[in-house]
């Protein structure tokens, strides 16, 4: 009825009645650092990491990649972190790139997707030597090769494609269907024509194809099913167009655990039945095996994240519900306000107390929809300066943050060892408004 | 079947197949400052406070505050601009205060609002001479009696009251229901120990009652039917509590209209029919006339908005839909991933054109939910390069933009007689990592 923190994540656990997070006491943590506040756990982001790398290493060719989808989360000592466990990049913007860049992150290994790029995001990543860009559709192409062009160079490139798959995830979270902003779809012809056009540009050397059907997979097989329809398509490809493709890049990464009901993903598990049905098909279609591409972001920081937050009121409104505010908010989390997503919370100072009182846990903005998590169960004696913990909280947050109501973005403090040390620092009202004129 | 710009909002134009906002050519003003790009016509938010300080002094007794909602958007020109309309400020943070002191904003016209204050709050608003505190729950009306104390002074505060009525608008923006996160209600005999409890604070003047419907009303009644409940429970608690209440403040403003099929609002109306209700209530109970407050945020800036953006692919899926990115979306508007907002979109460049292709018009994030409108209809020579405008952006798009995917915000530039002059600079790459350590 009130399984355990370790339950959740193996960098969970009680000392004390503290909750513990990478055996660091949180308590204390939120007395150094203040509230809110960002953790982040080194060795699990590392940890995670190793997951992918080394099924990597035992299962697919050499060459094959995993990138780090930064925008679940990107700041310089985190490219760091990524760089030295030897995955390669997925980013989306010129900022991403210019935070790979500042953290010395070779760029080879950086891949520039994103459904609209400008033509200075196209200069830009150009400029900086990016390895790979994932092209989305024709005008991006083009100008593309206007640029290598001009650069008297052969670019690199992926081509999105959409697969036509439907991964049964939250409708935001889903973009491998064909009815999709990304990409173009097999179904249609288009995929087709995109690779033929590509085909044809001087300056371009396309060594593959992505597609992407979403983040938070769970079920058995979305990855292994793209895999086989991206498979016959190269196989048609080839055959129609003389296209061999040297890489394949199925985009996302496996499901994280939110909540104690979530289904444990085993990942070296599923990369070896991915590789299963890769090597498979490519036998069965007599196609030589690519490189593999994946591009977990969620599944590498999620469960690496905790936020802290100190209790404001609690407000028990009989008949209805009881509201426990927090001076966080939608602000540093959003996920519940857009999602719907489902968090695990805890008063990390009252951890021996049972969690019997079912409550709403709320944020600070004026806004009915600030909710963190409408149906959280904390301690009956929650109240007024207790320590509010929101497990999981690694993706998505930090980097979907904002400003609203003018509150400053919480810092995010690296945790490693025993020992603490601030990646983003907290901003300050002087920051707020530092844009004003 | 098209109808026109001017006939969503006077400010709105087309002269030369451009569109004009506030009298200048959009296409020129996206040519000087870069997309994607926030405008602010300054005449029209003078003419939206007007509409409620106009009818204020007409119709309310002396002492009577239109109060300017900045969390709908805050930034130090437009503070300035609306002190120099003679309204008060509602804030709901330290980063709000602090932008109205940056603005030299008369303090004393300053109404501290939130469900969440904490003591640094309360410490920061009583240092910064904030002239009402709006009480929201017993936790913090005891830590504010313990600081001003502390400063042996009597601070003025109102008290939130959630007076059970639902405004029938989106939930995320319905905050005057009995189940509510904000204030103490009614209904459960709350609100009067609230009070009770306020009264015995030695350093505390509670002047009056504050209480919030929900935003973006449309429907006749709302603030009469709220006035009605608050009234009726003033002269209860006169009886009960001997508690003369000064001030009502009734929060919240009247509705904007973001697509033509919104109805009009005539505010001046609006007001006189709420007096009505005030004034005869007030005599049916032998209650002498307080002071009467509102908090309009989305209503005098919304329709003073404009949002500009330059288009990047189109890509039609046939059978399916067709896609128009451009280079914003959810970081610079959230409001349709949140709520599933409506907006008016058109392509700035092409007015003269039909708007005949109906078209998802889409963000640059890498995710599907990155929609910005679903069913928007554009000209069908839409393109690469062309200009997407969305109207009706002046609330809630810049106070909520974050920094996801990297992505820096836009500036807001503030157009008067013909002067475009930047409010809130462009975020730059080297913002973006400022915070990284």
């Amino acid at each position: 009825m009130n399984p355990s923190p370790r339950d959740l994540c193996h960098n969970l656990n009680v000392e004390n009645g503290h909750l513990t997070f990478a055996g660091q006491d949180t308590v204390a943590l939120a007395a150094r650092f203040g509230t809110p506040l960002y953790l982040m756990d080194e060795d699990t982001i590392r940890r995670n990491c190793r997951q992918y790398t080394e099924g990597f290493a035992r299962l697919f060719p050499a060459g094959s990649l995993v990138l780090y989808a930064s925008k679940a989360a990107s700041f310089t000592k985190l490219c760091r972190i990524i760089q030295t466990e030897g995955l390669g990049l997925d980013v989306v913007s010129m900022g991403e790139i210019y935070t790979a860049c500042k953290a010395g992150f070779p760029m080879e290994k950086v891949y520039f997707h994103s459904n609209h790029k400008t033509q200075a995001d196209i200069q830009f990543a150009l400029e900086k030597g990016v390895g790979c860009l994932v092209a989305d559709n024709e005008e991006e192409l083009l100008c593309l090769q206007a640029e290598a062009a001009k650069r008297n160079r052969r670019q690199k490139v992926l081509l999105r494609i959409t697969p036509g798959i439907d991964p049964h995830t939250y409708a935001a979270v889903a973009t491998g269907q064909v009815d999709s902003k990304f990409g173009l779809p097999i179904e249609t012809g288009q995929a087709e024509a995109f690779l033929a056009l590509a085909l044809q540009q001087p300056n371009l050397f396309v060594a593959g194809l992505h597609c992407h059907v979403g983040s938070q997979v769970f079920t058995e097989d979305v990855f292994e099913r793209s895999a086989a329809v991206m498979l016959a398509f190269m196989a048609d490809m080839r055959e129609k167009l003389g296209f061999v493709c040297e890489e394949l890049d199925l985009g996302g990464g496996y499901g994280t655990r939110y909540v104690h009901s979530d289904p444990e993903v085993n990942i070296p598990e599923k990369l070896s039945s991915l590789a299963a049905v890769i090597t498979a098909e490519c036998r069965r279609l007599r196609l030589p095996l690519p490189r593999v591409l994946l591009e977990p972001g969620r599944s590498i920081v999620a469960d690496a994240g905790l936020t802290l937050y100190t209790v404001g009121s609690v407000k028990q409104i009989p008949g209805y519900r009881t509201y426990v505010s927090v001076d966080g908010g939608m602000t540093d989390n959003p996920r519940y306000a857009l999602y719907g997503s489902r968090y695990t919370c805890y008063i990390a100072n009252k951890m021996d107390e049972p969690r019997d009182m079912p409550c709403a846990l709320v944020g600070r903005c004026c806004e009915s929809g600030d909710v963190i998590q409408p149906q959280a169960a904390l301690p009956a004696s929650t109240g007024r300066g207790d320590l509010a913990a929101v497990c999981t909280t690694g993706a998505y947050n930090y980097s979907m943050a904002s400003n609203y109501n003018r509150l400053p973005r919480p810092p995010v403090v690296l945790l490693q060892g025993g020992t603490a040390r601030i990646a983003v620092r907290r901003e300050t009202l002087e920051d707020i408004v530092a844009l004003d004129v």
